[in-house]
């Protein structure tokens, strides 16, 4: 028998997934291994009418709204900013018509954005976690979550960081604070057992 | 010649001591092996008149007010529960009268706080960042930080994780996104070089 995650009430469960912007995911080989998996999650909820929101980072050209410490490697070669290819979600994890995408200036998917909003207008209390970078904007978006008391579960290999010694102990931290951490497979199985298709 | 820290201006900074409990510190001895040097430096910033702000955690005994994945734990043990002695600040770093004692709910010193507007009316662009734990509450508190536009700087032997290897990867990974991370002994340096004692 296979066994449910238990926690992911479909009907009440949003897919998030951050930052797959082309510029980020070309930083690094880990960010482009998990681009198959997340398009297969992505594919998925779709199917079973689980709520996708995308999250991205949009910069202006001139840096004015980089964050202090980031702001001089910014300049030195800008990334992600509004307009161009780079800040572009890559092709295979693109946005349909009419699914919400979330601009946010900073690492949190909460901050100064409208995502707490769209969660209680849609009467969302989880979340499920994809996306880039683990040790920052999934990792600020998890623990801001989790204060909102909104439940969350993050994607291990539907993460990625720079360096496969950091996600590990960005997970732990994680799972030591009480976060269900869950692969991929098991979202899909949740789908598949309790889904609409 | 003595090395100067960079981008500290006294006038203009708070000196921020996160979560430093008698119960939290009771948890591990890194914990406690960090109060010493706090009190150092708590010590100074009170005669240069640096300002002093306490951040502590309070939860209400029932656990209605605890993040979602740690009531469990909570109710088998609870800890920082308001008025008992465990949530008091031990004795080395207790609070003078005046010195303001923010209570958070979350880990972020941030997170639905007067943090921000006390450093806004205070004319405080900086923030200098001691306490437990590194993963949680203080990390938090350094991305809120830097998401708002505050000047950062983290104290590595000022902080505690309840696991080495978990202090050295946060600290790392506030390394990564441009946290200026310095020593207790840099900041008194500061503050002997440039006070006004």
């Amino acid at each position: 028998m296979k066994k449910r995650v238990e926690g992911i009430q479909l009907g009440k469960t949003a897919f998030l997934l951050i930052d797959m912007q082309n510029d980020f995911v070309s930083w690094t080989p880990y960010a482009q291994s998990i681009v198959t998996d997340l398009a297969k999650v992505l594919k998925a909820c779709r199917a079973n009418l689980v709520q996708v929101i995308h999250v991205i980072r949009h910069y202006t050209e001139d840096g004015s709204d980089v964050e202090l410490p980031r702001v001089e490697n910014f300049l030195k070669r800008p990334f992600v900013v509004a307009g161009t290819k780079g800040a572009d979600i890559v092709p295979e994890l693109a946005p349909t018509e009419g699914e919400p995408v979330i601009i946010k200036k900073r690492w949190s998917a909460f901050f100064r954005t409208g995502l707490k909003v769209l969660l209680e207008e849609k009467g969302l209390d989880t979340i499920v976690v994809g996306g880039i970078f683990t040790p920052n904007c999934v990792r600020t978006t998890v623990y801001d979550a989790i204060s909102y008391d909104i439940k969350v579960f993050v994607l291990s290999d539907g993460t990625a960081s720079e360096d496969p010694d950091v996600q590990d102990a960005n997970i732990l931290d994680m799972v030591n604070i009480g976060v269900k951490v869950i692969q991929c497979r098991d979202f899909l199985r949740a789908m598949e057992l309790d889904g609409n298709v």
